[in-house]
């Protein structure tokens, strides 16, 4: 079976691309850049052709992962070619029109599945992805349905089934009402000139909070936000009820209604139902993330703390010296180091203990301990786990020692090079109140 | 000297009257409510009269505490009774006009200093709170400025200091505008017809963290919304900066310009600078907040957790047994619960240790062991502790052991009676292996 992916030289086409191949399968992708595509074949392993209707001929699957603003194009250009008992998909985030047209350009007998994989191409795998089939009624009825729909279920995906008409409704709320209200708010900051550094000291969390998803949304690739805005049918009724909301409410205020502004906010919270408690809880979360995490690094002032960069995932390891504002200093190997709050994460003690072992040099002692014959090891050594990073390197019963006794050696680890004298020395004294002599 | 609070009975006016009386000072609330007041009287050790005007009177410092709706009324009617060499303080979330009218209805000599604490009433302390201050400039070389300062920066307060118009400006944005339009949004999706819950699925991690505000605006007290907007002297301003640039993107949209949705993008992410990764980054934490811990739940199947609800603070504490979508079942005492997660947090393992001793009733054994009279018990004390709860209730040292041993009599406790037999044994098998023997 080939799975021939339009597009497939990047982005999401490539994640398939890989992911499939990955999966067994033989994979051909298309892309206009030749020399990408040749770096993606020897990358994945898989066969590249800049001849898009050549992939659509050969596909058993064929699906289309162009941006939005070609998809139209793309799908008259190619859905002819795919042949008869082939599947065609697209992977576009709007889905009524591309449906529209799939269907139209492929011959009787190809079977046609408009689907919106609801992640980036930064995803390492499908497990608890939303995945959105858009077929029509007829189109579900087909066993290639099905077996998309399994095949990404087994893989951990959430696979949500609607029409590619409601699809777009609920795309346009969920991109793009979302979207179009906080890029006007970043707008509307600019207008009022308002210093946004400065702003965050008043200290609304929630106006912080919505700082900083504008800050999200504007730092991102604006030619994708302008594609889900200008693409999708149903967004000027959107962008039209939002407004004429914003109008209605502020002409309130302004007649300091306040009974009409009282009404308003009860009707939208008796529309939301449950969802207004649940959403207060789980906004709670989301504020308290931030202070919460700095409550724990003021906890940890004096102790060996690890912070990973939220990007570059590198680990600044090191004693935790102060924290100011927006501040860590961090005390690494003799020299300070200032790093801002909201660029690392606190790592967990287990995560940090993970990152030593791979990444830091440890140096050791060996000492050896004569016990008593029947004595159990194993028990010691679990006991002394708890204190030491140790392990028994070596055991010895004959000719040189006792009859009645076992010698064995311990080795004590430590990252830190001076610090093994004096756990030598908490070792030895506990050796010697449990049964054990040093043997020298 | 004698601190009066006009309308201390309530809200953040008995708030401060808690907090000044902990720090010794006398003072004096008044309120229309005379049940109320008696009852705050015997509540907090303060005075009680329904006089507003006896109040003003007699403060050293007068406190105005009243709703913002009623705030000029109570200004006009109290500010000429206070006397010279006092302080009027007003602590409503508008400034430009109390200032304004405090300043013209108090007699000369009296100082006044318009403030807003940027915290209700459910906060615990001063600490890392905000006040804005916003003195004239004339008011700011009055000793009392700087003394109120210095209070409050000693309780541990982050004090701002501008001017009323600076302040309402910048809160009818911090404030005014973020309420605004989540408040918009809310209607907005009530009158598109959206079913929230089922939105959700759609798992747009920024279009639910909206969801989570607006649902936690459009839950609170109406009112409180209400005249935050209406008093707000900046805030038709605003409303109207607002919907210009929502009108102006959606013209964008609709002519499908897309330079010009670019190029609006690029601006705002210009004006906000460094804002605009810091706040990407801080979205993240927000954002993934809820994800890690469920990811946190997932890994604990299996194990002992404690789940504390987020508003009763009540524990439920069990072996978790299951995560899906947004439930929880635990197991508790044979039974099992069903949670949501969005009612409850995780709790940290030491905060759990410390509800259990709290909470459950313990069990124990008793275990009398003797060593040689030289060890020394705190070391076997501290290697044991890692693995049981345990102390040494006894020692004994005498006529009916040997001279050259020490008895030593251990407590092993656990949560689960049945437990305890299998901790004494795995203890019996320790002692042996550590030079102890068991004492009958």
């Amino acid at each position: 079976m080939i799975i021939s992916i339009i597009g497939g030289t990047d982005g999401l086409g490539k994640w398939f691309a890989s992911f499939l191949k990955n999966r067994g399968y033989d994979v051909l992708v298309s892309g206009r850049d030749v020399i990408k595509g040749k770096e993606v074949e020897k990358e994945l392993g898989v066969t590249y052709t800049n001849n898009n209707i050549d992939a659509a001929e050969k596909g058993d699957i064929v699906i289309i992962s162009v941006p939005i603003n070609v998809t139209e194009s793309v799908i008259k250009e190619v859905a002819p070619h795919v042949k008869k008992g082939s599947l065609l998909m697209d992977i576009t985030s709007i889905k009524e029109r591309p449906a529209k047209l799939m269907a139209e350009f492929s011959k009787t007998g190809v079977f046609v599945l408009p689907t919106h994989p609801m992640f980036g191409p930064e995803t390492p795998s499908l497990n608890r992805q939303v995945v959105i089939l858009t077929p029509t009624e007829k189109e579900k009825t087909n066993p290639f349905f099905e077996k998309i729909k399994e095949f990404l279920e087994i893989e951990g995906a959430k696979v949500i089934v609607v029409s590619p008409k409601e699809h777009d409704k609920i795309m346009g709320v969920v991109q793009g009402l979302t979207h179009f209200v906080y890029i006007s708010l970043g707008s509307t900051l600019k207008d009022l000139g308002i210093d946004i550094k400065e702003s965050r000291n008043f200290a609304s969390p929630i106006y912080e909070l919505m700082i900083n998803i504008i800050a999200r949304i504007i730092g991102q690739n604006p030619y994708l936000y302008a594609d889900i805005q200008m693409h999708n049918p149903q967004i000027k009724t959107i962008h039209e009820t939002f407004i004429k909301n914003c109008e209605n409410i502020s002409e309130i205020v302004q007649n300091k209604d306040r009974d009409s502004f009282v009404e308003n906010m009860k009707n939208s919270a008796r529309h939301f139902g449950n969802e207004t408690k649940r959403g207060l809880n789980c906004s709670n979360k989301a504020v308290y993330a931030i202070s919460k995490e700095t409550e724990k690094l003021i906890k940890s002032v004096g102790k060996e703390i690890g912070l990973k960069h939220i990007y570059s995932e590198n680990v600044h390891y090191g004693i935790l010296k102060e924290v100011y504002a927006d501040n860590i200093v961090l005390k690494q190997n003799e020299k300070e180091v200032l790093l801002n709050i909201s660029n690392v994460s606190l790592m967990e003690d287990k995560e940090l203990e993970e990152w030593k072992i791979k990444n830091l040099e440890k140096y050791f002692v060996d000492i050896s301990v004569l016990f008593k014959k029947d004595v159990d090891l194993n028990i010691i050594l679990e006991l002394l786990t708890h204190k030491f990073e140790i392990e028994v390197i070596d055991t010895y019963y004959g000719d040189k020692i006792d009859e009645n006794d076992l010698s064995a050696t311990f080795r004590i680890s430590s990252y830190e090079k001076e610090d093994l004298k004096k756990l030598e020395e908490t070792f030895n004294k506990i050796i010697e109140n449990i049964g054990g002599k040093l043997r020298y």
